[in-house]
Parts: structure tokens; sequence; C-alpha cells
């Protein structure tokens, strides 16, 4: 198992927004910062919006902020949201996949308590728990350097 | 979060070794059966069998067995197992990988223990619970058409 490139910059995006003392950030900016392209990011932002944990407004001085505070996102649900696209197996796809097993599978159940677990163990915390004083130094850096 | 194709079609190839009533399968049966290439196969199987799961011989009469019998097979350890190779994200490489926040993001050691939960929970299964009359009559199906 691991997280999609997706999932894990959807994650990285939300500890820069949590941790600026600025609220709001250009595409741009959280690009740089992340060292990910600026069309990768967007697409992330675009599924953080529409699940509601960030806002976007165009124009000048526009750019992404968070839509919630950093303690009511939790880590569990965010991560659920983030990785809504992208099925756990093939036979987690909403067409149900190709696997020719599919039909007398006793995995797929199994896999799936597991990975609810996984989400319910990560919502035992929300993004205010992974602030911290260097993350918000290396935010805070990131605006004098672009 | 997703599993690679590696542990994927590691443990659809455990699911074959574990319901047919033949022993030995050839790495084309099997790669055949799961519609996989035979090289993509053969290194899931010698990942399984450094791993102890699986026994390989070589030769006519030679292929791939079961090294333990399904009620000995965890299903979280073995995922764990096929998983060792691959990282649950970038800062989970040996190397430390490329993320420039790996220094202070608190989000790791998270992470850590919601995956640690994920294959506790598979943990209380083994692979004799995933093997049914179903999957039985698939695998005698495919040394047939081969």
């Amino acid at each position: 198992m691991r997280l999609t490139s997706f999932s894990d910059f959807g994650l990285r995006t939300l500890l820069m927004l949590g941790s600026g003392e600025h609220d709001t950030w250009s595409s741009a900016e959280l690009a740089n910062k992340l060292n990910v392209s600026r069309d990768h990011l967007i697409k992330v932002v675009q599924r953080l919006a529409v699940g509601g944990y960030v806002q976007t407004t165009r124009g000048a001085g526009g750019g992404v902020k968070l839509n919630r505070r950093p303690a009511e996102i939790r880590l569990g649900e965010v991560l659920e949201w983030l990785d809504g696209n992208s099925p756990l197996t093939e036979c987690f796809r909403d067409d149900g996949g190709q696997c020719l097993l599919a039909g007398f599978c006793a995995l797929r159940s199994k896999l799936d308590r597991a990975r609810k677990m996984f989400y319910t163990e990560l919502n035992t915390w929300t993004l205010a728990d992974c602030i911290n004083p260097a993350l918000e130094e290396f935010a805070a850096l990131s605006l004098q350097s672009l």
C-alpha cells in the first residue's frame, strides 16, 4: 500500500495552509514550496475545494485558503476524501475492475475493513496536531523566497 | 492509498496457490490465470519465496507451491512483506526521500500508526479464510484451459 501522489500532496497542501501566518496562498507559491508542478497542485486544490476543506478566490489578491480551522479537519476524513478517486485495488473501481477473481474473492471485504481501520486511526488526529513551530517557520520562509 | 500492483498480484498468487487441488503451478500457468505478464509474476514469486511463503523448484515438473499451510499465512504479515519495497510515502523511503517537510513533519508518525492498524486488522484473517469453493473451481479450471 502507498499513498498516491495526489493524496500525499493534498496533505502537504493542508500542512502549508494551516501553518502560515498569512491566510491566502497563490497556487504558484504552494507549488513552489511543495516542489510540485502547478498543474498537479491545482487538481489537488480543486478536490480539496469540492470537499469544503479549502476556499479558492480568483483575481488579484486571490488564492487558496483553509475553509475550516485546522482543529476541525480530521486526518482520516480528508485523506479518505482525497483518496476518493483512486481505488485501493482493481476491484474497488466503480466499474468493478478487471480482476477475474472479483466474483468470488473473499479478500475484498477484508481489505475494505482494514482500509477503514487506517482512516479511523488517522481520525484520532486533526490537522492542528500536525502544526508545529518548525513547520510554521518553513511556511513563513516561503513568502520571502518567492 | 492503494495497493501496489506488485502487492496486489502477490495476494492473488497466494489465492491461486492456496486454492488448487494440485500443489505446483508453473509461472506460465499462474501468469495466464491472473492475466499478468510472466516477468511481473516472477518478481512477485521471488519476493514471496524470499519471505518463505512459497517454494520454487526448477526444471521439468518444477514450479511454485505454497511453503506454509494457508491457515498459517496471516494476511497482514504477508502484505507487509510484499509492501516492503514500496514506501507508503516519500519520507518512508530508506534514503529519507525528497520531501522538504521531512525534518519537521508531524504527519509521518501518524501515517505509520495508521499503516500498522491496516496490517493488524488484516492479521485477524489468514489465507485459509479466503479460500472458497468458487475460487477452488476457478483454480481447477485453469489447468484444463492451458
